[in-house]
């Protein structure tokens, strides 16, 4: 069944998403002044299910893992590197794309969640270009098949060997039945700007294309013959060199490990806590209903249909001491710098949830610590904001809420007595599919009273995929509600400030608190977990779409109907015989 | 199970899109001066299919044909008309969405195609107000749920009624598991600019919002008691009537019913044909393979898994006689005037091969005439272009061409001697997702060579749904492209013409024409049915995205997704649970 989960290797029980280089077992990262070699050398045991072999480097989200890893050091372990050479270290052979063995026997949650990672992860490369001035060139010595050429095509130019058999293709459709899934079509389309027929002649064409038609169809920038490649690739290099920005002089900082404790019912990092428990316990424990807002909508989950289902509270603390004093110190402090802390630790905890945590129905933003002191950073961030720390840290966030944007969970904000919701960790708020905010103290609590402030970073530092911030993307309809925030950046907003302004969803006195937000809590739980994933993924994104946007949305909403289908999946689907040498049969009907 | 088709009532055997309004079912079309009302009455036992009734107004796939028919009636039939009030029939309710029932017994493949229609017709209700100042205002006059508030959205201004009962709503998730899958959350986010947690809680809240809420958070302009409500209408319709260039004095011309002869393989129109056929029985009658480009893939489809796939070929014919001499001249030839018959009749085969043909893996255009005349028809509706007539029509194959566009099943255009492909007729082959042009003539064979001939209307008057020509669409890498077609419009083209100036895919001669194309469908029909729809979903709408697109692209893509899932349609799912008293079991996975 396409829907067994298969067994991690190595006796894990959880997918980690925190890799070292040093540990690398499918990657080699080599420095050379300011170009970096990525050397794609796949180990075929180094699965991280059960299984298969990850032969002709194919990948799985393990290799998958340690490619994001080594392109967030080359940003800020190596800020002087300016060009990455990716490239394959087997002979022949550049990719063959995502393994399909894997693919056969993944659940279709897991291949869902690897397509959504390896889009992030090539949108990195390109983010990688765009933000950072660090540019990939991807040289192709054999085969790009499928994944393989996706990943080629997020680099900002290919070179293609040219032997008269090292090809790139997209044979998904016709060896499997289903979509090149990690960006390939829309990257073909819109980046490449592949003309269209040619672009359906390409991908149904199993072998693929190569040498000279593979250049004028916008395939690939150039072809190369093999001995005069390492010049060729040298001068590219020295080219991309020389349009980059990125600091001659500067040296890294260190992404050290991060610190993490599991418990059965979470997860505590330095800045994040990370709390799991059932949905619907509270709900059992007291017996009430019926006296909130919610309830009166006569909606009544069954707690029967909802049994399994959890709710993440994510707990997000504030900085503990002012910001340092310049930007020196700052390099000094290193991953120990709290905005950067904080980020790797939230996007750890986001994607441990996505990938370990299916049964999680919602996950819940709360915040603890001194907003002037956030805001604080926030100044000094933009104070800074010509270093190039500065600028991979603002970054760096920037994919981080990217990525809480695209995850499947519905997201709530709790904006409480002795939160600090201000300037970026503010961006959470406006993330979330709902928001509700307290009015006044507690009772019998010496916490103050919520506030929410924004500033400069809510306009514009954190676009989302669409390319709006999220603010605007929040005042669609009238640009005044836009002006009206603006103005307000810099105050101290409660709840009825912040509720007027349209900040938040809700806000509520502490009578009501309680019960409404359990209640809402409970009901989000009880709705079908496919319906939230397919209504949060189009209110999220008003507006706009933009190539990413499109790959997230068009493409992957495409994949993800295809992988539910007999044809690919089904025990006669193409995913399940390929390799078997039977061939795959079809249900002819076109939908 | 979900994959049983239901049967059609009545002992029809194909869904017919054809309807006459002297033989509406569920609507009631009155036209008074310059507004018409149409009003939602269905009849509950004027099913399309057997096993459900249409209560509460609620509709299937035939109320929402005579709907389809009853806008494009107001548009050639009425041309004075400026607004339509779209009212309910029935007391206490406007419209209760689309059938659940029908939604429960559905194939997928109906429920997909019942979606799009519906879709196809809501953007035809704002078409007629963007193109034609074909104002619609909504009276919500009760419940207005799901289909039914998708319904309120198509149109320009939406009243309801202030009776402490009356409400809008989206209940789809909550009470379905499904979406609201007719373009609804596209609309609440991007036409009506609702922010979007407002969003979210709408579309969680089963019994929905009214009164001030409702205005407050643009789900209707406005709410008016009902005393005043008869007074407020007609005051709205007035405003909007005001701003109507719709001709005041111009008489209509009658929408004649189609001739179709249908035998066994095909169908017979006046100036259309539609021939059916089994993919593979060129191949098994000859049993060549091997020596044409595409066999050299290697790929090899095998027959049986093919063996239920077919071939449409629709054969468009040019006009018999030059264009009339006159506007008056058109509008005397009615719906006998070649442009408009021929969009009228593709319209039709089109929509019977997407709903009755599911087996049929390609759509084959062909066409047969004077590609002079074709030219002196698009020549006249240019300088005519400011009569309503002439707008109209173009109006027409805008939306015809989009349909071709949303069309999944492979597009393909042959030209070939003898063809007429020129103006406006060219845009299928560059609607298709292939093309192939035959070089010179054929080996004893009177015809001329093929030609293909550009004109103004290639270059802006069809836009896809993306906003785009499909010339524009085809041509993104390189705008000069897009020059050079343009300075060659006029021009006769002969095949190498074509393809140097990237028309067509692939110019082929004689010798290789009959194995090529052959090898082509086979391999075509031989692909998984689902990939193709995804892939070409995904090729033939490069860059930009408009609402429309993302109507179609964004939410339906996720609605077939959702409309596969247990959640959903499972036994134990929320569509097949919906009225038997129990509660829906769902899997709590998030994915």
């Amino acid at each position: 069944m396409a829907d067994a989960e298969r067994k991690l290797n190595n006796g894990k029980s959880r997918i980690d998403f925190q890799a070292d280089p040093s540990k690398y077992r499918h990657w080699k990262l080599t420095v050379g002044g300011d170009v970096a070699t990525l050397l794609m050398d796949v180990d075929e045991k180094g699965t991280l299910f059960e299984g298969y072999e990850l032969k002709l480097n194919s990948y799985d989200l393990g290799v998958d893992i340690e490619l994001a890893d080594a392109i967030e050091r080359l940003r800020f372990e190596h800020p002087q590197v300016k060009v990455i050479l990716l490239r394959s270290g087997k002979p022949r052979v550049f990719c063959a794309g995502a393994n399909i063995r894997m693919l056969a026997g993944a659940s279709h949650a897991h291949k869902v969640n690897f397509c959504k990672f390896t889009n992030e992860t090539r949108n990195g490369i390109e983010d990688a270009s765009e933000a950072s001035g660090l540019f990939t060139i991807c040289v192709i010595n054999g085969t790009a098949a499928g994944g393989g050429y996706e990943l080629a095509l997020a680099a900002d130019h290919i070179m293609l060997i040219d032997d008269g058999s090292s090809t790139v293709s997209l044979p998904e459709l016709p060896l499997l039945a289903v979509l090149p899934g990690t960006g390939g079509l829309t990257r073909v389309t819109d980046k490449r700007k592949v003309r269209r027929d040619r672009a359906d002649v390409f991908c149904t064409t199993e072998e693929g294309i190569k040498g000279k038609r593979a250049v004028d169809w916008r395939l690939v920038d150039e072809v190369v013959p093999a001995s005069k490649l390492e010049e060729a690739v040298a001068k590219r290099a020295r080219e991309f060199a020389a349009k980059s920005q990125r600091p001659a002089g500067a040296k890294g900082i260190a992404l050290k490990p991060l610190t993490r404790e599991r418990a059965a019912d979470g997860v505590e990092y330095g800045t994040v806590s990370v709390e799991l428990r059932a949905a619907a316990l509270a709900s059992e424990a007291s017996g009430q209903r019926g006296h909130s807002k919610s309830a009166r909508a006569g909606h009544s989950p069954e707690p029967g249909s909802s049994a399994r289902a959890r709710l993440a509270t994510i707990t997000l603390r504030g900085p503990q001491a002012p910001p340092p004093a310049s930007a020196e110190a700052m390099v000094e402090q290193g991953a120990e710098f709290w905005p950067l802390k904080l980020a790797r630790e939230l996007d750890d905890a986001i994607l441990d949830i996505r990938a370990n945590e299916f049964d999680v129905a919602a996950i819940v933003f709360k915040s603890s610590g001194d907003p002037a002191q956030v805001l604080a950073y926030d100044r000094f961030l933009d104070a800074n904001k010509e270093h190039w720390l500065a600028r991979e840290i603002r970054g760096f966030w920037k994919r981080v809420l990217k990525r809480v944007d695209l995850t499947s969970r519905s997201l709530v904000a709790l904006v409480e007595p002795g939160s600090c919701f201000a300037g970026t960790l503010a961006e959470l708020v406006f993330a979330s599919d709902r928001s509700y905010m307290l009015i006044g103290k507690r009772d019998g609590d010496n916490k103050p009273p919520a506030t929410l402030a924004l500033a400069t970073v809510n306009f514009g530092a954190y676009p989302m995929s669409n390319g709006l911030s999220r603010l605007a993307s929040r005042f669609l309809a009238d640009p005044t509600d836009l002006d009206r925030a603006k103005a307000a950046a810099g105050e101290t907003l409660d709840a009825e400030a912040a509720e007027r302004l349209g900040l938040v969803t809700f806000a509520l006195d502490d009578i009501d608190w309680e019960d409404e937000i359990r209640v809402f809590l409970e009901e989000r739980a009880s709705f079908s977990a496919d319906g939230l994933t397919g209504l949060e993924a189009n209110l999220r994104f008003g507006g706009p779409e933009t190539m990413e946007s499109k790959i997230f949305a068009r493409l992957t909403a495409w994949q993800n109907w295809i992988f539910q289908r007999p044809n690919a999946v089904g025990e006669e689907g193409a995913l399940k015989r390929y390799g078997t040498g039977q061939k795959p049969a079809f249900d002819t009907r076109r939908v």
